[in-house]
């Protein structure tokens, strides 16, 4: 096993503390996939617990830091498809991982690798979801944990997680993207483990998404569409596949779909402009706050995926997410966080668009669940006004 | 399979829409356990995924209205059990259902019992849990659901949820105690399923939480610690292991304890009066939402599992339940709603008081997630205040 920069090929040990290339590029874990083939024997899946770690074979850390992360249900959305109008849909429900997002798989890898390093403080910067995450490992590990958020542009539910677990929340007069400026910053000044989707171990945890859904399924499906914030999960899902097929577990892969908001889409436009260049968006905005990121450090892995996969990147606009986001609660009980709604507005389009085909088999990624962000559905209905507790007067107000 | 009085030993058909006794008594389900116990191999239960269905045998339905509900996970709480003086602590946590409680669990039975009966209405009053996941079962199903809650009393991530999910959500200028003479009067008058947990086939889905205790431990543990709201779960999980227990699966039996809130305390205070006269607590208050309930409908049930369990139930304030879901949180990474720290607040008090010993086998459950409730946390700290970006402001912040 070695870190690989995916730029210009130069080779790393996996114990130097170490996240981006000397040419600037980004590294990923490259690991003995020959080894590992002529070692596996999948039919001793069944025995293992469903989490994380039943993929400890494909993963590069000894100790483990563990929730009991993955295992996540696959739900077959049969309500939903039909009136998108698509036979075979299912939802990974990433909310349901102990701290409510997919970060969890990314953090029970990093937080062992922080141990194995001998590093006893980790920082991140995050719209949320990973500072809660990093958080719950650090305080399992008893770990120091800092946090550098966007100040006023973070989820109630996220915000009170970090704190809760015990990190030191340090809230910046800036966005997202500044915040990681920072936090890189201050990782490289002092002896502080880097937890953001920059550390390519994180990303070792968020590929075990793919293993699931090709264990849940019993097959591949025929595309995976998920949201796109900083571009490691897309990144990490699409390793995910082709470790598998390069292990011969697999014989085909998936088209990967990314889908952004409206007002953060660099990737989309970065594709739009015919791949010439890559712009930031210098002030992302929408209100799904997880996918509020304008310069995605993780862009080039998640070029390389959509391209090699033959996918595509889409935008949809924050009226689009709320809609799917109510959609996927009426039809199908499950509540999803606003940037999660954004594969199925996404879905949506691309059945127009004829991207996608009634009878292919669709996995969408919901990365976090509903509960981290209750506000953004209080804050667009209002509550029914108090009735007196007086049978006549419920029947009344229910209309009965 | 019948409906049996707990109080007369009456006993009524399944296929009847039925809550109470004639008397007045409680129902619950009496199951064939004979049957049962001759048709059972345990041995099968490693092949079924980790839900509640895993124990179908054990479940008085046919149809599965299901979100994957149940596989919590079983958390060995080592730094926790070190810091409060015990060996062998676990904590059960039971927010990582689908809408992040235990009701879920009783759900999954109660929605698929409507459809049984051929009802296509649901109904329940709530302090937050029982809406929020009532509602959900009720989409995945699609039934028309109503929800009766207090007004301002109900935590907002339970409110959003129940709101998204589609249910007809009504306020009422009144306690959940009232909410709930309410919702049973309706469901009384029209043909509406009462989902509340006076329905005994609710209970018979949350029993799954004995079962998977004694899976997941490879044991039964000495004493199951859990709060007691409207007094469902303590009797569902004492009823588990009695089923357990009576098929020959397990040779012996935990002591059950509940945790009341001071405000809302009923049971604590008919132990404390030594039985002679149940009185329902008028005005019950408690920043712990999910407890805030002064006159149990489960209470019979309740006090049969405390006494024949040789159990006991204890109060704690919300300072020592605020205390506790710090603690938790800061030792283990696990975020619990308040009512779920109110076990381990319990426990603190048990260990001084020598009810516990060091080196028993403790199960704390915890019945909901923190996220169900953020507010509980942001009422209690200042978030810090926001420095500029800037790497010197930063380092000084942090005071590294």
């Amino acid at each position: 096993m070695v870190l690989r920069c995916i730029k210009c090929g130069k080779e790393y040990s996996e114990n130097e503390v170490r996240y981006t290339c000397n040419c600037g590029g980004l590294l990923e874990v490259k690991l003995d996939i020959e080894r590992i083939k002529n070692e596996i024997d999948i039919s001793q899946y069944k025995k293992h617990p469903p989490t994380v770690w039943k993929y400890s074979q494909f993963l590069p850390v000894k100790r483990r830091v563990s929730l009991q992360e993955g295992g996540t249900p696959l739900y077959f959305t049969d309500n939903l498809a039909k009136y998108i109008g698509l036979k075979n849909l299912f939802i990974k429900h990433e909310g349901m991982n102990p701290t409510g997002s997919f970060k969890d798989r990314g953090m029970t890898v990093g937080v062992s690798k922080a141990i194995e390093l001998g590093i006893n403080k980790v920082a991140c910067a995050s719209t949320g979801n990973t500072s809660a995450s990093m958080a719950a490992y650090a305080a399992k590990a008893q770990l120091d944990a800092f946090v550098i958020i966007p100040s006023g542009k973070i989820a109630l539910g996220k915000l009170a997680q970090a704190i809760i677990y015990g990190a030191k929340v340090i809230p910046i007069k800036g966005n997202f993207d500044q915040s990681l400026e920072l936090v890189s910053e201050l990782c490289k000044r002092k002896e502080i483990y880097l937890l953001n989707s920059v550390n390519p171990f994180r990303l070792e945890g968020q590929k075990t998404i793919a293993f699931e859904i090709w264990d849940q399924l019993g097959d591949v499906p025929d595309q995976v569409i998920l949201p796109v914030g900083n571009a490691g999960n897309i990144s990490a899902i699409w390793k995910g596949f082709k470790e598998f097929y390069d292990a011969g577990i697999i014989d085909k892969l998936p088209k990967m779909i990314g889908v952004q908001a409206l007002g953060a889409n660099p990737i989309v436009r970065y594709f739009k402009s015919k791949e010439i260049n890559f712009e930031p968006v210098e002030k992302p905005e929408t209100s799904a706050t997880a996918i509020r990121i304008g310069n995605p450090v993780n862009w080039p892995k998640a070029v390389r995926a959509i391209k090699e996969s033959s996918g595509t990147i889409i935008d949809v606009t924050d009226n689009e997410i709320r809609d799917a986001q109510t959609l996927i609660a009426n039809k199908e009980g499950i509540f999803v966080e606003p940037a999660s709604a954004a594969p199925i507005a996404g879905l949506i389009k691309l059945i127009n668009d004829d991207f996608i085909k009634y009878d292919e088999t669709i996995v969408a990624i919901a990365t976090g669940h509903g509960l981290k962000d209750p506000n953004f559905v209080l804050d667009s209905i209002s509550v029914p006004k108090a009735v007196p507790p007086n049978i006549n007067e419920l029947l009344k107000t229910i209309g009965l």
